[in-house]
């Protein structure tokens, strides 16, 4: 095979690689299968490229049309996921690895067009929290959003994941609206490289909204500024150096890190071995060391236990390792493939031996080990178990990383020497816990929630879901503190926000209801043309508005009511126990009574464009009703959101008022309206 | 006066200025009033002295216990305001400006004191957003939530506000949970001081809670670890020198910037001069021109006004600014003091100077202006304002910050003119638009929004309540992105959580539910001694759950329901209809007959401490109930906050299902329960 020639994308050009081209080697028989980067790129003219085309273009698309182009990259990706595995195998990784790297990938791109168009709004600008009301009157209020930056994202991806790791970065960024440059590790660039080709190729992506580079970065990071930001993945040694770069410290450019981890995974003081938790820690810990022949950033580097189970942990252990296959990826039997590289094998093997200074391996001996499968001078290790019998006297088994299938097991006298131990990491992505005790987990969120970024529990009752400890659900937040890195990417929403500039807006009613397109108390009511439950959802203006007649509410009517209903709750029907109570003046009318009265108020009943009735939110009381006071409703278009073709969803303010003007209760309701 | 003596507070002991402590001068006298610094600090064992006596001190409590304490500290401090009024004087301060400052500040732990009891747990776990669900039986779900950094918050404060910018900062650190040691700008530090002693004799903080640094930072910011934050005031210069710590860096050390901004304020396009509005813009400027003699770091640097009315804003404004007196702030009728000393004063005739060269000043003479009082050698200068007639060519006019009372006219041709002059400064704090147009704002949103942290609107429907163009307040985010450091302040909870380690949580529903203190679907259901509205706040248990009869619903009960509400919606009454909607079989049941049918299979009617039903959240219906289906309701208490000695709010879990034990709506129910 003629050895792949991995292309940058800039500023719409596929660049050859150069002449100060890399190699990259097979990792199953070492033997160089392509060449990466050494092209001349033109680092100004790729930022101006992005700023210009790429922003602009998603810029225009709201929210949910950019969720929906995620999804529609995830099904066009799906379609050629073989493609993306058989490219795959000479990086070391199965086939049950690859379903990790391209198949996780295409998950998170589902999981952000979903997030996007069920958690954002069907427009432009992000609501991020409530009204923040200021003066009495309500003539001027507060509201944050957040808006896309008006910069570019740069990717620098670590070379274990060279799908999901783009994708992860990718789904948010591009569901914010802001362009990214991708640059991939070189070891894996040509996988990445594909994936790439394929986003481009399928013609969904404006131009300018995706750029890749195959080499170095050169002067780029230098020309960043206070709209771009860095999402970097990789070790803590290259974030500092990058985030040290003059530029970037000088424009405060955004830096997300997610670096070095020395994950903590402790089996709880409650689970006794040979029971089904136990069996649990000792597949989760099996895993993590296997999959990706433990290169992942996520893997369990320290295996924290009873000191009374740590012979039993180390047994079961070890009998689980010494039934795992190393070898060729492509074998079938083969459970666990080759490390990337040679040289992340001799790194490996050179973490590996620090540790030994600390710890004696009881599993894995790196000289003599079997290899199944036909492969020549691939990077294969065996996974190395090893025993720190003093981990509070020990430091390098906390600090250092060997990124491979490398763990070591240590012992804990109690909950808080375990949770301890799992701090010395001084910051990572995710500890795990096995353990059936609320108590155990309550303390380890208190004591090491704040050195973690992810808190995984795993049990009996939850095996059968459970996501795994190092798998980062596009859902949940990925990164930690310290030498994690400081950063955080993913956690739906919140992934997204790293790409957008939060702004808080001070403003008037009307002026806060035309930005977020939310109408909100005290904005200009508008007059329709006839009632709203008549007109259907595309014709109806946020801020459309009726207030309907008054109608009494009488003593009759709540004994009514819970005669019916069966509420017979004393506050409704108990004069001298109603009036004993701190909030009532004496019997008064049911909440539910008044909701439904409400609706009986401003109901249009005829078959119309309103389809459903489908919840309620916010819901307030904030005034008594009485037997011979009125009620009144205020009935308002608040917002608007497209669900599909056929329909959309609209929330209506609603405020229910005595005969004194005064508001005894509001609320948000939502329908179902025909388009 | 014997010369003030700035002592530290390091470790529980008061140090007194060393040999190289430095002179303070007074900003109207010119003579020296104080010195500070020099004195011998131990950083390592201030660090270990806040980690080990204040962090668990503060975390011991939980969030309610720490915003009571900040209320009591906010009391404590506004009894003893003239005081820090009459030490204020010497900074050149008006008592104007000391009420923004002192007043100011307290305000700020009131509103974190309030939003912590509304808006944070009663207890010591925040969560963050919705249950994540992930698997189809629920076994294993995700939440995020918030605990306390473990480390220590280091404040470096600017000297404009001596009181508010430590308050802003210690508010929501403390409220977090997290111990502070402050560090203020020399120039005012004696005021800071005293704000300080008065907090510490208060007895109300936890010893190790807050500590005070007159004088130099030392090695303290090496010393910093992935548990601490830094949260920076000051100029860009010296924010990007601290930034690049060594140990800031390769720890990952949170670093909270707030630096130089070029703030803008537009003059909407839609404004005409002699209106209300244009009034308004001009008093704005004339505000942030000449509060605190222009040394806010919100003033108002740039006047971005329509090509056609750069005169009448010159005009007004300086017809304005004529009026302004200048003079000893101690004097009644100053409105303008003097700026904080002579070095100050040098540096904004300097840069001032630089603004020179490319706008013309059309305003305020430093060589030849009044001043007013019993002044001796004072820091005085007059409002200065420039006019730049070409701002698109110029550049210094968007990035020389004169930290004075120095502004610069410039035209604009058209909004988005106005908006890419306003984003020149490259990212800052706030700008401001004054404008009655909904389409003008939300343009501004979306072009301006990625570069200012704030955006602030005024017209004359917002005018009596608008809070002011250069006020932070502390429901609203302080910061901005670029040039102004990238970081963000208060904001609210927002603000809290830069002190918190977000962490994402998964495990089963029981863990979840210890956890959080919440409970969630899935989570063991606690049979109770009695129905759960007979026990008190107290007695009642997270978890505690009835499932009550079935009652079957017919035909009847939805015309009786029809026709007692009013509510004949044809969904309910018109069986053809229904039937041709997408979402129903036929008739259907109101879904407020629901609620109500529910509410009278639960409720327990007798006086006992259930209170009130003071709202409803989250309500939804998730399948239609149609005559002959019955209904059957589980409750269950799904989270308790403590509101008063008396009584609680407890939040209720409701889920309604049909006789197939399908869910056709769930919903959280608010009652306030007797203690």
């Amino acid at each position: 095979m003629t050895s792949l020639k991995v292309h940058s994308y800039a500023a719409g050009d596929w660049i050859a690689p150069g002449s100060a081209a890399r190699p990259i080697h097979s990792a199953v028989s070492g033997k160089v299968i392509a060449e990466s980067g050494g092209g001349a790129l033109d680092f100004a003219r790729m930022l101006d490229f992005a700023k210009s085309k790429g922003g602009p273009a998603l810029r225009a698309m709201g929210f949910h049309e950019r969720a929906t182009m995620l999804k529609q990259l995830a099904l066009y990706l799906n379609e050629r996921r073989e493609a993306l595995y058989e490219i795959s195998y000479d990086t070391g990784a199965t086939l049950g690895d690859h379903k990790f790297d391209i198949d996780g990938g295409i998950g998170t791109l589902f999981v952000f067009s979903s997030k996007g168009r069920r958690e954002m709004p069907d427009g432009n600008v992000y609501l991020d929290g409530d009204l923040e009301r200021f003066g009495k009157t309500g003539s001027f209020m507060g509201q944050h959003v957040a808006v896309p930056l008006h910069g570019v994202a740069v990717h620098i991806n670590a070379f274990n994941f060279p799908v999901w790791g783009m994708l992860e970065k990718l789904a948010p960024t591009l569901l914010a609206g802001v362009p990214a440059i991708v640059k991939p590790a070189t070891a894996t660039a040509y996988v990445t490289e594909l994936a790439v080709r394929m986003m481009l190729e399928s013609g969904l992506l404006p131009e300018g909204a995706l750029q890749f580079i195959a080499g170095d970065t050169g002067d780029l990071l230098d020309r960043l500024g206070g709209q771009d930001v860095v999402s970097f993945t990789g070790s803590a040694a290259t974030g500092t150096m990058l985030r040290s770069t003059p530029g970037i410290l000088a424009n405060a450019v955004r830096f997300v890190a997610e670096q070095d981890s020395l994950n903590a995974s402790i089996l709880g003081p409650d689970v006794a071995p040979g029971s089904p938790a136990f069996d649990i820690f000792i597949k989760e810990v099996h895993r993590e060391m296997t999959v990706k022949a433990g290169q992942k950033c996520t893997a369990i580097r320290r295996i924290i236990v009873p000191e009374e189970q740590q012979q039993a942990v180390i047994e079961a252990l070890s009998a689980r390792l010494a039934k795992t296959v190393i070898g060729n990826p492509r074998e079938k039997d083969t459970r666990m493939g080759a490390l990337v590289s040679a040289d992340q094998k001799a790194d490996v093997l050179t973490k590996a031996a620090i540790i030994g200074e600390e710890a004696e391996r009881v599993f894995g001996d790196p000289d003599d080990f079997a290899v199944h499968g036909n492969v020549d001078r691939g990077a294969f290790l065996p996974p190395m178990l090893f025993h720190c019998a003093d981990p509070d006297a020990a430091t390098k088994v906390h600090e250092t990383e060997a990124f491979g299938p490398v763990s070591t097991v240590m012992p804990y006298r109690d909950l808080a020497h375990a949770i301890a131990l799992a701090n010395r990491g001084e910051g990572s992505l995710v500890a795990s816990v096995i353990t059936e005790s609320g108590d155990v987990a309550r303390e380890v969120v208190m004591d090491a929630g704040p050195s973690h970024g992810r808190l995984y529990f795993n049990n009996p009752t939850s095996a059968a879901e459970a996501t795994g400890h190092g798998a980062p659900m596009p859902h949940m937040i990925h990164g930690g503190p310290g030498r994690a890195g400081g950063g955080e990417e993913m956690g739906g929403v919140r992934g997204v926000l790293h790409y957008m500039q939060r702004t808080a807006v001070q403003g008037s009613p009307d002026l806060i209801t035309a930005i977020g397109r939310r109408w909100v108390p005290g904005a200009a009511e508008i007059e329709g043309p006839a009632h709203p439950f008549t007109r259907s959802f595309h014709d109806l203006d946020i801020g459309e508005t009726i207030h309907t007649a008054a109608r009494e509410i009488s003593l009759d009517d709540i004994e009514h009511f819970a005669d019916f209903t069966g509420d017979t709750f004393y506050a409704h029907m108990n004069e001298e126990a109603a009036a004993a109570n701190p909030f009532f003046p004496g019997r008064v009318a049911h909440g539910y009574l008044l909701l439904a009265f409400a609706a009986g108020l401003f109901v249009q009943p005829d078959p119309g464009p309103v389809l459903a009735n489908t919840g309620l939110d916010n819901l307030r009381f904030m005034k008594p009703v009485v037997p011979g006071d009125s009620l009144r409703v205020r009935l308002t278009v608040k917002q608007k959101t497209r669900r599909t073709a056929e329909y959309g969803e609209v929330r209506w303010h609603v405020t229910l008022y005595n005969q004194d003007d005064e508001v005894v209760a509001e609320y948000e309701l939502l329908t179902m309206n025909a388009y």
